[in-house]
This record gives C-alpha cells, structure tokens and sequence, in this order.
C-alpha cells in the first residue's frame, strides 16, 4: 500500500485551496527581541516579529534566563521522568505554589504545556463525572473541543460569548446532572473578551462548575497578571483557571488552578498527566521568576498597552480596517488564504516583517487575516514602519478598505 | 452541586485500595547524579535514585547543560508561539534533521512530549486515513492507545509481542483498508524487547505501516544510540520511529521520523502539534548537543550495561526475584499497591534509596513492583548498598523469593 501517495494527495489538497502552511525560520536575539534574524532564502537576514505571543518580551528578560540558566547548572537540563516516577522537583513544587497564589486558590497543578492542561483537565473531568454535561462556548480553543471530544461525555455548545443562549442550554439539561461551563476570557484570533460576570452569573444559577482558559490574559491582565478574572474581581467564582507559561511569561507549560481537590482528582486521573515526562525544572524555575516580576512590575503591562493603543489610532488613521476589540490583539481581515499569504510575503521580504498569515484551520475558511501583537518592545518607529508598509500595500493591492 | 465531595470521594477509593500517589520531592545536584536532595519530611537529605528514566545521566552532561545555557543567552527562554506563528527556531530545523539523521529518516517532527507525539501522530493516521485499521500490542503505551481511541479508527489488539497473532489478526482485515501496526521496541515496565524482525515480516506482508515506539531505547540502543531498530538493522524497514528527548537524552520532547510526506502529513493535519507553543529553543539545542554526543560516545552505553548486569548478579546471589529480560530495566515484582509503597518508604527513609513505588495504572492491578534502572553513574558501591537494603527488606518481610 502506497502510504506516501495516500499523504501527497492531501497535501495537495490544502496546496491547491491555499492553505498548505510554511514555516518561518527565525532565530530570536536576546536583548533586541522582537527584531529576529530570519534564516529565509528571500527575506532579509533581521526581521521585526509582529505575531509572537511573547507578548510582553519576558522570553529574553534578564531574570528570567537567569533563572533558567542558574537552575540548570544546580539540577540539570530534563526532569528525568513522570512527576511520580522520580520528575517531581522541588522546582515544580513552588511554581505550583505561585501559580495558586496568583489566581487565589487553593492548589495548581503543572502540565507539559497548555494544550495538554486543557486536553487533560477536560477529558478527565468530562470522563470521571458520572453523566457530566460540557457546556463549550461555540469559539474555543482545539484543545478544550479536542480534550471534551475524548471525554465522551455529552457536550453542548452555546453561542460564543451568549450568556442568555448558555442559560436557557442550561435550563434545558437534568437538574442533577454535572454541569461544566467551559469558556475563555480572551479569544486569541479576534481578540474579543468574554462577558464573564455575566456567564459566572448564569453558571452559578444553575450550579454549574465554570472552567476558564485565561492563556492569552494571565501576565497580562490584571494587576498581578492573574488574567481578566483577577481584573474583574471574579477569580474566587470560577472553579478551575487554566493558563500558560508559554506566552507571556515567556517559557513553556500549561497549568490549572482550583480547589486542592479538583487539582488532586486531576493529577491523580489524567493520563495526560500521569504519563508524561515533567517539565525541566529549569523551566519551571524561569517560569516562576516571570510570574513573580509580573506580580509587581506594571511597566511591561502599561508599555504594552500604549503601543497597542498607538497602532490602532493610526492604522485607523491610515483607514486600514482592523477588529474593533478590547484587548491586546489587532486582526487585520484579508478573507482569503491565498491574498493573506501573499501579503504576508512581500511584508516580510520588502519590509522585513513578519506576520504569520493565520488560516484555516487556525480560523474558519473565509476569514484568513494577519494578526498582530504589538507589545512594550516595539518602537513608535517600528509602528510606524508597519503603518507605512500596510499603507503602501493597501494601496497597491487596491483591496476594501471596508471596516472588517 | 457539590463538585469537591465528587472529586473527594474518587480520591478515597484511590487511597483505600492504596493506589493514591504521592510523588517524592527531589532537587538533583549537578555533578552528583545519581544522588538527589530530598525535600521529603522524614527522608535523609541525600537520596540515591534508583528510577529515573534519564538513563545516561545526560540530564546532568556538561555539553548538554552548556548547550542549553548558550542558546537561553542567544534567544531567550521561550518560543513565543506555534510552530506556524513565530514559534519556529532555527534549533527546531537543526534538531529535526539531527533525528531524521539517528533513524535513517528522510525527516522528522518535533513534539512537545513523547506522549503527545504518539497521541497526535497515531490520532491524525487513524483519522484521516479512511477506513484506517490500528493494530495495536496489546501492552502499548498509554500515549498510544489514547491516541488510537482519539482517532476513532478500527482498533484490533494483538497478543503481546506475538507476530503470529498480529498475522492472524492482519489477515482477517480487508485487504484494501490502510493498516497501522502499532508497537514499542523496549517495554518500560516489563523491560522487555519486542520480535521486531518478525513483526516487521508479517507487517510487510500485508503490505501494513510499522508505527515504532523507541522511547525507552533511543540514545541507549545501536551504535549511534538509534535505538532497537538501529541495532537490528530494521530502521528502513520501519515506516515512523517515535522517540523522547526526555529519557536517555535528558531534556524533554518528543519527535516522529519517517518519510518526507509522512512528517509533513502529520505537520499539516495534527491538532496536538499545529495548536501548542513550541518548545523552547534552549531545550532543542540542548537535545541536539545530547544525540551528537551519544552518535559518537559508546561509553556512558558500556558502564551502563556493565551496572545493570552486575545489579542482576547480585540480586541473584542473594536470591532476590526480579523479572528476566534483555533491557536496561529491573523490576522487581511485589504484587501488592501496600506493600510495594511500603517497601518503598523503607528504602527511601532508612537506607536512603529512593524506588518509586509503581502501581495501577501504569501497570495492572497485581502487578504492582519496584523498578531500578541502574545506569553508569551508579557506582558498584551504590549497587552493594541497594543489595544489601533489599536483602535485609526481604527477610524482614519474608517475602516469597519464588521467581517472579
């Protein structure tokens, strides 16, 4: 059996509709993030990254490798098993322990990244609950819809950010039945905030657990970086508070936060937990000194914020159409996979930058755009630069200057 | 509703039937590998390990540490996005073809884990290719078997390592249905080595993938640490080898290698892969420092299986049953979740040993053992202390020294 030709023929397919992905090869340079050289045939060996989720630069923050680069030297680079057979650090333990700290609960517990935290959290909850029911909001992240998937408990999806439509889902499911609100605060590809006193409301209604995924906030929101729920004073309503290190505390790894019996239940159940080789304790150590400098600095979060605010005035300025949103995510529209990726290219070859054009299936087909994540270490030049560059293009490609 | 009690009493059960973890708190000391900080109450300071999975103890190797340090100073701490958005470090390519290189691969694809590259790599296979059959060792790792279940493919199982059974069991299939044989080489909790010549045979037979798990064999087996199916000659006639970065490399990640369609099938098409944060760049670099060493180095290879045969030997001169295999792995079976935590708390508390209790569900209820993965910085004198402890243990306990 020809395997190799079963494969061509789907790639080809998602060639010929555009959407076959290439990746850029960077490589970042500390200390002058987000300029990166490229390593690109066609594009200028330095590039200004425009898309990266190391939002606030805490990759390359001095504290931060230190932090790795000290626990390296004292325990090593891997954790050397499961955190039950001999991986468990005394790393992991008080980074844990930071973590619970910064959303106010009880317990956290530690997963190889974000993607896991979610696949495991759910599918173990949605697995053990005897007749649970998975409310999903209609735009979650693949890995809650993945880990819900491989629950096999019923799921129900409500419309996205719709606390009236997740009420009256609510009020149509068995009284006694495990109920389990799974939703996000920000939603990483149009940047919209969820309403969430409103669905804590409604959940807490009708005695529902809430688990909130708070991966594109924490770090960011809030005044100790505990993510949109400590800025609205909601965190102690929610029951599980998911999030990463993998963003804006730079590092890698995914996490949830609860009651110390929801964390033990978790541990103690999720295969994708329990089978797995623990994070390097030296991650977890730069991982802990990211979130405690977060806790404190607000400089990152306000630079951030005013270059946020910055590109958005004069891209409006400029008349370039980009998602009316309260966060820290500017969606530029294109709507076509071929046109997204094909602005992206002369961006990153004229202008040396670089924005991943995002397709399917990242986002529904027909809404292909660039996504730009201005943060404190851009420059008012960089912006300008890039306002420049859209302008031109704009201009050139002659495409609808229509508000998204 | 009351959600904690829920969780609360799932733990009970756990604990009454003595299959509730709890993990040991270690620090490693670079340079004293295998001994490890104890942050455990009433443990000695100093602990000796006896059960970690970095086999080599490249975990702690100058070179390896050195690499990861350089590249944290060179690009920072994270990669600050997916593989497709900003997350793609030249270390990543570097690493990639490294791996493609140990298996005689066209290419090879980078995970965030072993676990999740088996359960990305097998659920996208079996889903996307229709009428897909996976046919899978009966005692295949958990990563595995959530990754077949993910795909909802037709699942067969076959006798353990029993070609004549996955013969039986191929040729009931239709002869047109894409067939995946899905088996390890190393099985870590039994140490056994799968017949892969012959499981090879049957496979190509049917004209059936090899889907091969080398997790606990590369960087330990074949001349350039290629694994089982290096030594035996059998990597070209595998179709994916999966291993770990996590285990003899002693950092942390996981990787298929295979055919240039394969690796960008699975690339294109791999929830678990295309949604997750790459992995640190630093720790690529520092995985790729760690294989070139273990192409060339045959030593830390010699010492090791120069201590596991001699910790055999001595626990055969004292008459203490362990299970016979060819592997680096000794378990020593005690058939009882009590007991063996037990055994356990004694070796760790009064003599300093530090054996990981291992129970439901890493392995069957009944099953429950002491596993001891002695490896070549374990001194004869650390081998006759683990003796002499467990000689004491077995007469104190009168435990039956039938043969297991």
């Amino acid at each position: 059996m020809d395997f190799d030709a079963m494969f061509d023929a789907q790639l080809d397919a998602l060639k010929e509709e555009g959407n076959y992905r290439i990746f850029a090869e960077l490589e970042r340079q500390c200390g002058q993030f987000p300029r990166a050289r490229s390593h690109d045939d066609d594009a200028p060996d330095q590039v200004t990254v425009w898309c990266s989720n190391d939002y606030l630069g805490m990759g390359q923050h001095p504290v931060v490798r230190q932090a790795m680069k000290d626990a390296v030297d004292a325990c090593g680079t891997g954790a050397g098993g499961t955190r039950n057979i001999s991986g468990t650090a005394h790393h992991h333990l008080v980074l844990e322990r930071e973590l619970a700290d910064l959303h106010g609960k009880q317990a956290a517990l530690l997963f190889t990244s974000g993607y896991v935290s979610n696949w495991a959290a759910l599918s173990t909850l949605g697995s053990r609950l005897p007749d649970a029911v998975i409310l999903s909001d209609a735009l979650n992240h693949a890995s809650m819809i993945e880990g819900i998937r491989h629950s096999r408990a019923q799921k129900v999806i409500w419309r996205h950010n719709d606390p009236e439509d997740l009420d009256r889902k609510l009020s149509a499911l068995p009284a006694n039945a495990p109920k389990i609100v799974a939703f996000e605060s920000v939603y990483s590809m149009d940047g919209d905030i969820s309403p969430m006193a409103e669905i804590v409301e409604v959940a807490e209604k009708h005695g529902a657990m809430t688990y909130l995924d708070e991966v594109h906030a924490v770090g960011l929101y809030g005044p100790r970086g505990g993510g949109v729920s400590e800025d609205l004073g909601l965190a102690d309503r929610i029951t599980l508070i998911e999030g990463t290190l993998g963003k804006a505390y730079g590092c890698m790894g995914g996490y949830v936060t609860g009651s110390a019996s929801l964390c033990d239940f978790i541990r103690s159940f999720a295969s994708g937990f329990i089978f797995t080789t623990a994070l390097p304790p030296a991650v977890a150590a730069a991982a802990t000194a990211s979130i405690r400098h977060l806790k404190v600095s607000q400089s990152e979060r306000r630079q951030q914020r005013a270059q946020v605010a910055q590109l958005r005035a004069k891209l409006d300025a400029r008349g370039i159409p980009h998602m009316d949103n309260p966060s820290h995510i500017i969606p530029v529209m294109i709507k076509d996979p071929v046109k997204c990726r094909m602005l992206a290219d002369i961006l990153m070859h004229d202008w040396g930058i670089y924005v991943q054009p995002i397709n399917y299936p990242t986002v529904p087909k027909g809404t292909e755009r660039l996504r730009f994540t201005p943060g404190p270490l851009h420059s008012d030049a960089d912006i300008d630069h890039l306002v420049a560059a859209l302008t031109t293009l704009w201009k050139q490609c002659a495409l609808a200057h229509a508000v998204a």
